[in-house]
């Protein structure tokens, strides 16, 4: 099992950073934008036509994980306006919930009679969201008046949808609910929330009306098959590992094998087949979608920030129900945290991208604009809200509940897994465990524990660490016994290369230190970073040197630029190579020094 | 100037081969389709409502094309059948020209009180091309029925636009009236042609209704800016040829230097900065257009055959116009006549391409498929006939009339230019000359001429050469006094780079031999031709070997394929790299063989 993050202490080092930003910054700017936009009024239901800041169908769920993350901090900061905002918000919900239970700021004041009408709305996803926030705000404060209404929503929702027949469809449009009943269950206790969820899992893949769905029919809500049947990850990223998460919840809990290794192939065609480098996931705008194996366009990755935490989501829950404890599930899990996922996040913490590509070309958008061409290219530069603005709160709740991703329990054997690293302490009953560690700064991790512990060994490191104590390696792990020890992962700048299926990165290389992967930003490297080649031989003399700025190393390294002998537009081949540095940042920090060029798959020679 | 082709004989060789083609088979193959189409009878001009095969605004250049072609067919052969129905449709032009001289078959059957009142509509376009045609048929046959009523249009059309100026628009949206009204001027001596040829370009720039212009309003129709202010390419890239090659015209008529300049500076810009290695112009099939310099992305390549064709009438007539006899018109021509103009044309005649790719990459046009993305990609295997099907016609009446491009006349010294190779007679008066080569088999041409010879080294073979005379050498010629000589251009394969702002082709080479472009294709390499990487310290190794099915040589050379080490998405740096041998065949012959992978860059070690 996880180690929940109530139980976990992170002390210090990069997270505990990003962490005090997000409380300090990042979640008074996502409730300021949220206001602004009259997504918090919202909530008071009084909305007419005529009026401003007409609700739109998931405001709901933008402002529920904004109380979600609100709630975590609450569970240690004695915060009391962050408190009354959410209790403000939690006096609309209770006023305004209808009499059997329903509540959706749309469907009662924009379209009242239209609810559960149309699968794509979103209700069941706003109710998902509202009752995960009522789950942790109940965790946090012990005051259950926000998660009764929503045990009251859950009961009416079984209802309609288990009893009555009367919607007019019968799964989600976009899966959450899952999830979110399952926490219920695990709060609450109540079985029929189990039920619920589990009805909402079992019925997924019988008829159901996609045909209203606009994208690629039912495969675009993962409607196509039942969930046992489903062994390759498609249509909407988000929504995919939405619901891969709760199917894993399913199966932690019955220990189904048939969905067990539903979800294993589900996990391993995504993060094997379908995944970028830096862990984005979705490689379409159409859709928001998965489309086929190994196409992994860069500068037109969608790449969402959602579906990078829904990645995180679905690879924990892995963790925690698959028997073979393999260190792959947290592998994917550091390389979100560190790469895709908190690329959604501004250096300053109050912007945010949707949608994290892996190449800027100005040329290109250049073009785009001269030409009036629809072609979609993700915007360059981070905003403060989006007219969707699902990303930035799911930012503000993962933060505070890192701690969930950081070890997990064998029952069995009485030991911890130590799956992430980072200054941090944690317990579970008797057990305590310690860790003291720069991480990633460097690859010491120095581990105290009256348990025995498995430290993961991450696969960027290929085997490559030393250990001042007697241990045994398995399955991507290495067992110490109980005791005082300290591991050395080897963290060196390593050329990266895809596979070759991948035929944008054909003859390129990406660099990654540890978890991190790296880019060049124009910038930083005289404008233009196209011309840039990686030499294989001379990445080993590469200078890393912390940045306060990025709070992570600068990797600067001796590389070529290519230049031409001509001003031809074509000449025998006779390339021009002079010697430059390229000074490569973080990825995720790329796009917070104005617009410029960047580029992560970089040529190589 | 320029020696006519009724003064040149193609008496062999690669071009004798396609025009015999286009004669024997693809002349009929684009009359039967247009038959089929409606596109003949329309000319009888009795479509009414509910009718099938509405007339669409274009169909009366699509026969006029093929018109003018037969009548450069009519110059030389006895074909009564071709001049039937020549002279069926001169009659039905004849029966329904309006008795004011007006002649467009969609707006006299279709929409009758449009007359001139969208600018987009084509009708001056049409015009044009009638002319044309009627200009080619008096030559080549005498009669000057069809020339009589193209007369009457253009005296009519002159009396609308100059006196009455009685039309919505002051210049055709789509340029080439202003070609074919110099044609007509040539043709009857009469100045009143050439002066409305002058009126629509000295006009053009000057307001006009351009915000009906639906992309990029009035740089789409290059009416942004008056004629001398125009130095950079912009727009449809099909008109913008059309216009400038009516600049040409004016410029070799009146010796205007600015308007000269204009030219020089769009022939520059197209060709050194907007142009494709194969000749291919117009990057974006967003209003068929030119984007901006060194925006050349190669599976979306536009390129239309048009397009192609177009630059080399605007080359033609910058040789002619410009005092300054630089070889790099008649290399542009060159590279058009090989590869990005030929590749319109199947191997069997019959099928044809509007768009001229330089990359087809299968996975990712399934990936378009599977998404329903509604990107724009070329097709991928030539057709019969498209619905707006310009291209094709295109064909018919370049290669009967290729001998234009063949050589010039300096009538000060008296002297032959010969611009493009192939076993060729040509006269001028007393002046006579026989080229015999098997060009671009071999680079050996032989030449007998009673008169001095500016043969002309091209760009290509960058000054390898060597002649069995006496010769001087300057502006890419090399003059040979009046005798006998044989000239021997080095060709042998070259991997070609691109300029390094072009940046989807870095770390790229294309493979060029002589004039000809060569490409991979997956059928001849394995399938995947993506992962393929040339050698370039072993090109000099390459077999040239000739082929029946491609009337030229194939080339094979040594080079490696990249394998991945493992079936990882992404792992350390650490290709394997295969020897193999990749076969290239000529870019002018892709996808001949059924659909599969085609590729021009090609990575390069």
């Amino acid at each position: 099992m996880i180690i929940d993050h109530r139980n976990v202490r992170i002390t210090g080092g990069f997270w505990k950073k990003k962490m005090d930003l997000n409380r300090r910054v990042t979640m008074n700017a996502v409730y300021d934008r949220f206001h602004e936009s009259g997504r918090i009024d919202a909530f008071r239901c009084d909305w007419k036509e005529g009026m401003p800041n007409r609700p739109h169908i998931f405001w709901d769920s933008d402002v529920a994980k904004w109380m979600e993350g609100a709630a975590y901090i609450l569970e240690t900061d004695d915060n009391p306006a962050l408190e009354e905002k959410v209790e403000q918000l939690v006096d609309w919900i209770e006023a305004n919930q209808h009499e059997d239970g329903y509540f959706n700021i749309y469907y009662t004041v924009v379209e009242p009679d239209k609810r559960w009408t149309d699968r794509n709305c979103h209700e069941l996803y706003c109710a998902g969201h509202l009752m995960e926030a009522a789950c942790a705000y109940y965790n946090a404060t012990g005051r259950d008046r926000f998660l009764n209404c929503m045990k009251k929503y859950a009961d009416y929702i079984a209802k309609v949808f288990m009893e009555e027949h009367s919607a007019a469809f019968r799964t989600p449009g976009h899966e959450e609910i899952e999830l979110a009943l399952y926490k219920m269950y695990k709060t609450t206790g109540e079985e029929k929330y189990f039920d619920l969820m589990k009805y909402f899992l079992e019925t997924r893949g019988q008829p159901d009306n996609d045909e209203a769905q606009i994208f690629l029919a039912a495969h675009y809500a993962q409607s196509h098959a039942p969930i046992r049947d489903q062994h390759e990850a498609f249509g909407h990223s988000v929504r995919a590992m939405y619901l891969y998460s709760g199917m894993a919840d399913l199966a932690n809990e019955t220990g189904d094998e048939a969905l067990l290794t539903a979800c294993r192939d589900l996990f391993d065609d995504t993060t094997r087949r379908k995944m970028y480098v830096t862990g984005g996931i979705g490689s379409t705008n159409i859709g928001e979608a998965f489309t086929i194996p190994y196409d992994l366009p860069n500068a037109r990755a969608y790449t969402e920030t959602c579906a990078s935490i829904g990645l995180m989501f679905f690879a924990n829950r892995m963790f925690r129900a698959d028997p073979v404890k393999s260190s792959k599930y947290a592998d994917v899990v550091e390389l979100e945290m560190y790469n895709g996922a908190l690329s959604g996040l501004s250096l300053d913490g109050e912007k945010f991208f949707y949608e994290n590509p892996l190449e800027i070309n100005l040329t290109e958008r250049h073009r785009i604009t001269a030409t009036n061409d629809r072609e979609h290219f993700p915007i360059t530069e981070r905003v403060r809200i989006f007219g969707c603005s699902c990303c930035p709160p799911n930012l503000n709740r993962l933060l505070p509940a890192l701690g969930d991703y950081f070890c997990g329990w064998d029952e069995a054997e009485g030991a911890v897994y130590v799956n992430q690293f980072g200054q941090s302490e944690f317990s579970l009953g008797d057990a305590h465990v310690t860790v003291e560690t720069d991480y990633p700064l460097t690859g010491r991790v120095h581990v105290k524990a009256d348990v025995p512990v498995y430290m993961r060994v991450p696969g960027w490191c290929r085997g490559n660490f030393r250990a001042d104590a007697p241990h045994v390696t398995a399955n991507g792990y290495a067992r110490f016994d109980a005791g005082e020890f300290t591991i050395v992962y080897e963290m060196k700048p390593v050329l990266i290369s895809a596979n070759v299926n991948v035929t944008p990165n054909l003859g390129k290389a990406a660099l990654k230190r540890g978890p991190v992967v790296y880019c060049a930003e124009g910038v930083d490297n005289g404008g233009d970073v196209h011309s840039l080649y990686f030499d294989r031989s001379t990445v080993r003399n590469a200078d890393v040197e912390y940045s306060d700025f990025f709070s992570a190393p600068v990797i600067t390294l001796p590389g070529f630029r290519i230049r031409n002998s001509s001003d031809d537009l074509y000449g025998p081949l006779d390339e021009v190579y002079e010697f430059v540095k390229i000074r490569m940042i973080p990825y995720a920090a790329f796009a917070n020094r104005g617009e410029t060029n960047m580029l992560v798959w970089i040529n190589v020679r």
